[in-house]
């Protein structure tokens, strides 16, 4: 035997553990995703996220490999259909995961709105085409890197390809309902577990090392040298990125923000990509604190004046990041083997490196935005990129998939944080033509509820309503019109036959007697019972059954802890 | 140094790294099963995992792995006690994790109903001798070996293996209470976290790169190729079998199933686990879109024709695509050095190769079911092999661990769906020789109820009813014969004073003052509210303490919110 | 190319496979930690996870590495800041996650009490002084070093003194509120989610096949024999050390502990780290027997005799079987290529060994546990070590980050198990100036609540109680004391106006409309209601907003399901 094959052989065997470890970054990417948006979704984003993985691998063997790495063309590769890789079995695995990753960046940003039919052809379509184009500029022999254009493990052609198709995407879906209020402002909408988004930012992390240590793609030559330093320099801007933004949110908010931390480490990794294997620890370090100003404020700049709705930060952190550390690599490039025409601006290299930089994001950015803009729009014209808002209020598990949720045996609270004007706005488009009838009802005179107690004292009664979770807002806000200032709020289950069409779970029919409800209590004395439930039945009224119900009772009577005061008094609350 | 060491060196750092990855595939297994059942059993499947790794290790050291690969024999290895498996120690750990996955795949079908101590016995005999035996026939230089059959990484050494104990194990043992309806119809059981299934489907996918890739035991001579095609393969494979159920499901059940396309997943790793290293990546495809098929169609086959209850699936994705896979090979070996008599049957190779291929599914599948046949009749013959329906219905975490819940903040939401019949059949005979004695009672004389709301309206009622979650269903049909078409559930905790035994968390005493309760409120106006309180009662009556309580209180008035109907009207309800 | 750069090319792919998987251990210990403790903390777990890696990568870049491995001095190292390691990355990104593994572990001891700001100080100075100096002298070439000192991979340099410092951290905190009831006992608090924790088990046992394994620096020169054994020995022990914590706790406890029993598991990690490339098999299953009885007893002292309050038992894991598993090396080891000097006991080593070995463990923890104590005293006395008691029963999320709940969609229970005798002293606390005026009230007199049903019957009343979780403990402590024996608690959200400064989630206002609330409901009829109202008046008054209020309601009836008793004779309970 001789040296060089046993030389080949550690060297498959390390680009081998790369693509095993980018492979996992699907795991990283699932379980941020759904950690950061709403458990009623969380069915319906696992799925998105395993089959953009599924549709493209098949894709990229079929045609996107070909595209990419075929032929000596400098804008585009060759058709190679169901590729061998010139018997290159490990380059096609790890070129393989590394598509996937590009695509699935994008359906955080698109997360609780889009259809999942929709998603499944946007996804095949960027692993065919749009992702090994620009890969074959950058990877493939093609233009840019003819010109010297260098982003080593993917900042450009991975991360920022898929921060890019990200935005256009999330701006022409559109922000999710309740996203912004009334007055335009941009409102929280907490995500259900920060602890699987922190676990699916430790994944990334670890596979991170994958993703720049094993692009060397070889162990032998030297490059065991280079991938230690990629280690170093990959985990440094990863660890002082995470730093910046925890201290600047602890400035900006108040307080360190746990989920914008979490963005910090993801923005520091994605920007040391480009550049991992020429800058030096400080540059590093240099290149994640610029990471963890940005994606601060990109991320802000993006939700609150740009106003494109992206739930979990993938363009801030992808496409901002990513552009940022190719034009960082330009500025802080060192270890370029003595190749001054490689070496950053501020170590003595000079603007044309920098600029070829600069001109391969202007380019990648326009290709993806171009490209992108006209399959999200066709999308939109044809088969429609978006669920209904009653689907999308429903949350995309049921409608979807026919999931009743996620997590059966936890009955997840109604997401009403931040959804007033959007759900209102949803609840008239619904029942726009559905206004109660206001003649055969009159509440106010058919409700015999003046049971007064006897001693000519103000009576009190209890309100009790059982209805959609989806109302709750509309709901609260027309007590607040009349001028009831607290409720109690539980989620309950109603138990009813059930009718209609079945949904399966695994291939069995589900018997969903147990419908997610909510019960709100309103306990009133100086405003008229009548006027309580006639509002709420205004507010709730859409003529399709599940209504709801209103139910009153007597209370004997009320004490405020705080003042001592009772009955009547005991209502008049500022609190 | 010469060549050979440093060959060896590298060769030894890759089954290394296969060892730990294949070790991970525990948390992938453990996430599965998990996220796939309900939560008030998540504790003991945690233990039944980690225990079959932890009681298979130092077993399979002890003479497991003499059985295996000890001696030259055709049918079993030898005795080779405390083994040091003569001194090549990375063999021993990679063999010790992959008998361990065998044994685990067992505790998903057996999941939810099985006694922990009878599981830990069980687990000790398949990693002591079972899976040690046909391991020899196969992988140890065994009669199968001999004869030529191919199983590169354990379709059917590991897979099929422990499916076909589950398979045994769950028809032993039974379906869960309430799987099976009264018209002998399955039901489904949603799982509690289907974000930790699809974690652990992901982390089962990532480590399968070293369950298949590594099992080249070598990256040099050629290995190195033949590892980047086995990485290739089995991806393929996995994306292909996943997109394939995502189409079945979306066709058969109208949406796309999340947890079924995860099994698909599973299947096309399972499947094409050993012919990875000989098929092409077609071959792969086509192994991908077969087990696609085959899983859906057997799991729907297993669960409503055989009714055998699989809760996770393992029997479908382990051990039908671990037979299949093999069997595959015989058809689609392709990559064999030229060697015809292993070549596949498509590709010009003989009825031979399939026909050993076929020998070798029967007789594995004969020699395994025959055994844990044996075992857990036994187990069951002596000290039982399931918990009592009490301890099922309350969830094996509290009887068998001590645990009042693997998620201490959250109260999970009584499982209630798919339970009625098995349900009423418990509690049948949980309360058999409890029935509620009529002549003392007389609710309906006792019940001074009708205290009417003067206007000679029909009086209407609020019957409220805490008892016990396990009531749930029995309490939910007794109303619907009497009439009761609505009733609203809210979980809560009934507070009381701690009586008997302690449970322990930690070494430290538990005071479970809180005791999870179901509130079921019911309005009625035409049914008399004593048919309603002598209706529940009937239905809750066991004669113990914590049966529960039944209040009545007077309602004022409701509405209907759409029809605008009220009092009496407002009650006869369709919905 | 040249054999020698072959080999130094194979090792570093391998020191850095080993650096990725002790990176990935960090979400390990975010596993364990935050599913060990309770959601209301488990966005503070995760940052404090997350920063001490990101604080202690820098800081050991900066200053760290040199203390440790610069220069020869006996004691200490060098100043060699912004180290580049003589350009081995390899080495620095090694042991740069070594480092960060000791610190992490100190956050487990100090879980849901210590302040954020403390904490990141506290993890700035472990890794820059305290950890490398103890770790120059085992691994820089210190003192301990030239006397013999072996410890492979750290159960002294890294997991001993990560385990005294938290025992330091958490001796000098105190115990978190209820953590002992007021008779002194230890009382359990159950974390929220064990198969999170579990998860993190197996990847922290995952992991260490790097940790231990990869510690050879070298698969060549009969390293990769070594490495090999490593993993043997380390998952055999880790496999032996969990069997024995399940028996012991079966016996003990009366059932196998399941959170116990993960403990175990690490246990036998940390144990087996620092000998694990010197004993046999069967050494390692002995390290792994006594480590399960270690940690069963350890976790039992400290917790109830010492009483030093380690939610997660990282004092036991780590500091005990961390200072166990180096003196057994001084036993046990067997495998030092005939160096009788370095040979265990039992293997015919001398008695110096042993000694050494125990030399080491002394003098580690006399300066870990002296220099920690200075380090914990001067932040108590100067910034503050602790938050607040109305933060630590808030739940230090949304006082120290600004997270309403890291589970948004899901309404933590109250956490109210094992809280009462610190409930009600923070009560105490809070509330001392607050005595509810006891004048103006007299609800005795005037809550007009006698409203009886006509026939002479004794009336029936409802009390409801809506106000704080934190307030729960208290008001049932006032009920048991006049007499009531039940009482039904659900979770509700009080939906209020907002007032005061908002909290922000990504850097957008949270309209925090929904504040979590308790329910308490209690139907008496022999206790006067008017008793009622009053003892809970005064249980839950404060003098601040939000004390909630009182619900008086009629029942019309009462039915005991048992016994078939009704109305007043109904609610006579004894259960």
């Amino acid at each position: 035997m001789e040296l060089i094959t046993l030389e080949t052989a550690l060297n498959t065997g390390w680009i081998l553990l790369g693509a095993a470890l980018v492979f996992f970054m699907q795991a990283g990417f699932a379980m941020v995703e759904t950690g950061f948006t709403r458990a009623k979704n969380a069915g319906n984003i696992i799925m998105k996220n395993l089959m953009d993985f599924c549709l493209g691998t098949p894709i990229f063997w079929l045609i996107g490999f070909g595209i990419m790495f075929g032929g000596t063309s400098k804008f585009i590769g060759g058709l190679d259909l169901f590729t061998d890789a010139g018997g290159d079995w490990a380059t096609l695995i790890f070129q393989t995961v590394f598509c996937a990753t590009s695509a699935t960046i994008v359906s955080g940003a698109m997360a609780e709105r889009t259809k999942f039919s929709a998603y499944c052809i946007y996804s095949m379509i960027i692993s065919a085409v749009i992702y090994p184009i620009s890969g074959h500029w950058i990877w493939g022999g093609g233009w840019l890197a003819q010109l010297g254009f260098h982003d080593f493990a993917g900042s450009a052609a991975v991360h920022m390809v898929g921060g890019v198709a990200a935005f256009v995407g999330a701006a022409i879906l559109g922000p999710r309902i309740g996203k912004y209020g009334k007055d335009g402002k941009a409102r929280a909408i907490p995500g259900h577990s920060l602890t699987l988004g922190a676990l699916g930012v430790f994944i990334l992390w670890f596979c991170w090392f994958g993703f720049n240590g094993c692009s060397t793609v070889a162990l032998t030559g030297g490059a065991d040298e280079t991938a230690a330093r990629v280690f170093v320099t990959t985990n440094l801007a990863a660890a002082v990125a995470t730093v910046t933004v925890m201290c600047v949110t602890w400035v900006r908010y108040k307080k360190p923000d746990v989920s914008m931390t979490l963005n910090g480490t993801l923005a520091g990794l994605v920007a040391v990509t480009a550049g991992c294997d020429v800058v030096t620890p400080a540059g590093a370090a240099i290149i994640g604190i610029v990471a963890g100003f940005a994606v601060v404020f990109g991320i802000e700049f993006i939700d609150q004046k740009i106003k494109v709705d992206d739930p979990v930060g993938a363009v801030g952190v992808h496409g901002l990041c990513g552009a940022l550390g190719t034009l960082l690599t330009g500025l802080l490039a060192y270890y370029t083997g003595n190749d001054v025409t490689r070496m950053g601006l501020l170590y003595g290299g000079g603007f044309r490196f920098l600029g070829v930089q600069a001109l391969g994001v202007v380019a990648v950015v326009a290709w993806v935005a171009v490209t992108m803009t006209v399959v999200f729009t066709l999308l939109k014209k044809t088969i429609g990129l978006r669920v209904s808002k009653a689907e999308e209020l429903m949350g995309l598990d049921k409608p979807e998939h026919g999931l009743t949720s996620a997590y059966a045996d936890f009955m997840p609270v109604v997401s009403v944080l931040g959804t007033e004007a959007g759900e209102a706005q949803a609840i008239a488009a619904v029942g726009s033509a559905a206004v109660p009838p206001e003649a055969p009802v009159e509440p106010a005179k058919a409700v015999p509820v003046t049971r007064v107690s006897g001693e000519g004292a103000p009576s009190m009664h209890k309100v009790v309503v059982i209805t959609r979770q989806s109302r709750f807002e509309a709901l609260k806000n027309a007590m607040s019109a009349i001028g009831v200032t607290g409720m109690t709020l539980t989620n309950v289950a109603g138990c009813g036959q059930q009718k209609g069409a079945a949904e399966y779970y695994r291939g069995v029919p589900v018997d969903v007697m147990l419908l997610p409800k909510i019960k709100l209590e309103i306990v009133v004395s100086a405003i008229p019972v009548e006027k309580v439930v006639d509002a709420a039945r205004k507010a709730l009224y859409t003529g399709h059954i599940g209504d709801g119900k209103i139910f009153v009772y007597d209370v004997a009577d009320v004490v405020k802890v705080r003042t001592g005061e009772h009955g009547f008094d005991a209502l008049q609350d500022e609190e």
